[in-house]
């Protein structure tokens, strides 16, 4: 089986604009950025998704979003910044190693991580909110 | 000043479809849903951005996230799901308590998270990653 790619980089098999990195974790500047200074974060241990992650990685990674979303805003003299994560391909999931996009925002840029609204008609807030307690 | 409309759900002075809580955290199910299940977690401490989350809040926070986008999966019978976290009115938050959005997507449903890229000129890697550094 091919490697994947984000463990390459971590491997260093694979160069990078490396940003941060430490015992856990990676960030690094994602190579098709929406806007200057669109960076990755992710474990270094190999995870699918979010939803396989365990406590301490998804801590430990959590964290260094946190850590450059402030340094990249910065940097960039961003208004904003939005984390967007992807978990499977209905989701738009590329790479099945699970990362955390950092993308930093400018007021009146063109980017929109905005989203259309059910109609009323099909909203069911009760009934769905028994079926996921259900899961919990 | 008029409490925030999260702080108010948590204090019970706002009704809500609550999903689950812990000492630290809350979710609920989002009033406009982008589709079915679509669910919200915030800390119960109010924070305007991730930015000013202290570690422990944010670790649960994220814990709650992956819980929740777990349930929701599962009891949507949902492809996958996204994480959308906004920053800032340039980012689109719209309520100033920080809050994870989770949104269970399906195979060909309408929604999307992509983004256009830089054009290819606009993008210079190693120049960001040096000022980003900076900041770090």
């Amino acid at each position: 089986m091919d490697e994947c790619v984000f463990c390459k980089i971590i491997s260093g098999k694979a160069s990078t604009e490396k940003l941060y990195e430490d015992g856990k974790t990676l960030a690094f500047l994602d190579i098709f950025p929406a806007s200057k200074g669109h960076s990755l974060v992710i474990p270094k241990k190999h995870y699918r998704t979010l939803s396989d992650m365990n406590e301490e990685d998804l801590a430990a990674t959590i964290k260094t979003v946190q850590k450059i979303g402030k340094a990249v805003a910065k940097a960039m003299n961003a208004d904003g910044f939005n984390v967007v994560q992807s978990n499977e391909r209905a989701a738009g999931q590329v790479i099945f190693h699970v990362h955390f996009h950092v993308i930093p925002r400018k007021e009146g840029d063109k980017l929109s991580f905005s989203w259309p609204h059910l109609r009323e008609k099909d909203i069911e807030l009760p009934k769905w909110r028994e079926i996921i307690k259900r899961e919990l």
